[in-house]
């Protein structure tokens, strides 16, 4: 009876970042992963900004957003790192972003599906845009393709920190006291 | 060191519910209290369409969604339950709302201030839409005026509900396999 | 084969203008005359801030706007000059707003829909809101019932502006050169 | 003291159009030029779909809307045939779409400006989105750059349409009873 561990990112290259990451390295805060494509409508007009705003609002609560441009399609519109590059810089997107690694066939004509990149078939991901939310140790507690809400995104991120929240464990204080993303209460 | 407790509220009529509900009588859920007045252009755009969405999402979770009509000005356009029953009806709320009792120099004219409804008062509200949360314990753990967003509001409820779930202590089992708003996770 | 002239409006009173208005003191100009009631969630969402884009955009061309609180249902809730006085209050609408006549049988409880409103009788409206373009020799151009969307609108009423318009006419001048809400273009 | 003629589009390829098409071969007809980068969030975010709602609304009435795939900057990102196919397929975008020729130095590097496209310069344009409103006579009406409210722009097409309506001319009928996008008024 054991929740299934986020297998690690199988990337081929890193944007955003000085140096790769990994799920490994960020054990200890929960994880949003996005899975996008730049030419998937849905991930430009929702899951992107969604992300963003996650980003602005979790990241000094010990919430780490990281995207997945993981192509599947239309691989020479969109499949190279220059092409990514552009539309990060366009669309103001910083946070970390890394490059799913191509699968086994990745197909040459513009539209060829191929193989899924590595990291979304891991996932046994349907598509994107797909949200990912991965717990302090580890595991995969959310998984959803297509749009979510952000009242349902809110409320699993904040159940996720609340979880065995490292601040206010140690020193017996009352974890009704605790920091929330929602501020700090006074005594 | 403590957490201010929720003051019942004071009111003068109940719309939308047979029985007269209370704070007491709602402990053990986490209370969503939406303070708005019916011509209050951000309470209808955004504050009473946020507080139907948690009311839809997250009831069958052990949240409670009430509304407070804390009139303080317009008297005569909004005073009586009839303009609210109205209102209600035309805006397709459903929830319980409370009507907040007078404040002891109501006014008569249009548009003159008089005394802050009584709920209004107790909670120190600085006017609508406030929107506050209540833990299961039944103290106040939120408090804003004006526009909240739908992932800080859901991040709040969500960890609100990750506290203290009766649903996971009692048997042993692992609390990350506990029911949440966004699911039960299959062992 | 003519098109309908607008009857004129027969109203209860006045908002929003020192001296009552009739459609015939407006001849010359184009008319957006928007039926509304305070309580009807399309007209607050859509309609009425429409119309305030309209006044915004167009009244410097020659466009007036009317808004016509013509109450149907809910009369003890939105029936009285007060309650419409606070809502165009709250709602920031500065544009003129008639009282829509009370139809035969206006009805007293609270819900009871009585007589039509008499203008709202005289153009068979079928409800709230409802658009209405009159010309510049007082007929009706445009009547729907329901959401209409801005570039639907924008186009009537361009259209209109281009009928006949007075600036270009009289000197010989280059129609195409009229000024119009677009701008006034250099020779 | 004359308007300007449109410059006729210097284009190196078409898309969703089975033949090439042109100003000269659009003349009786209103064209609405949309200058976009698929790349541009304004472009995503607004003009494209505004440029597809007027296709729906005025494409029986004579209006022509063409899309211009001007590309200044990213040039490898978005430079391609197979990226602006790709991009034009994913967002649903239907009508004809001209890839603006490049211009003298187009640059290789990822992010280099390199020369304006050759149809861009022409028009003097100042970036995308660009929104161009060329009369039936070929010349050049309105010339915008950023967001138009659809309210702006479906006044500038209607009072463009209402010029020298050709079906109400003929026969001598009241032009008050042309068929407009509005509909055609019954006698």
């Amino acid at each position: 009876m054991k929740l299934k561990p986020a297998p690690e990112l199988t990337v081929s290259g890193w944007l955003n970042t000085a140096e790769p990451l990994s799920l490994a390295g960020l054990r200890g805060r929960i994880v949003l992963l996005e899975a996008f494509q730049m030419l998937c409508p849905g991930c430009v007009s929702h899951a992107l900004p969604q992300a963003r705003r996650v980003a602005e609002h979790f990241t000094a609560h010990g919430v780490a957003v990281i995207g997945l441009h993981s192509v599947f399609e239309h691989h020479q519109a969109q499949g190279s790192r220059e092409a990514l590059a552009a539309f990060l810089h366009e669309y103001r997107i910083a946070f970390p972003v890394a490059m799913d690694a191509p699968g086994d066939a990745p197909g040459d004509a513009a539209g060829d599906r191929g193989g899924l990149p590595r990291t979304m078939a891991a996932y046994a991901m349907q598509g994107t845009p797909t949200t990912i939310l991965i717990d302090r140790q580890g595991r995969i507690r959310r998984h959803s393709f297509g749009a979510v809400t952000d009242l349902a995104l809110g409320a699993a991120i904040g159940s996720l920190l609340a979880e065995g929240d490292p601040v206010s464990a140690p020193d017996g204080s009352d974890p009704a006291l605790a920091c929330t993303p929602e501020g700090c209460p006074a005594p």
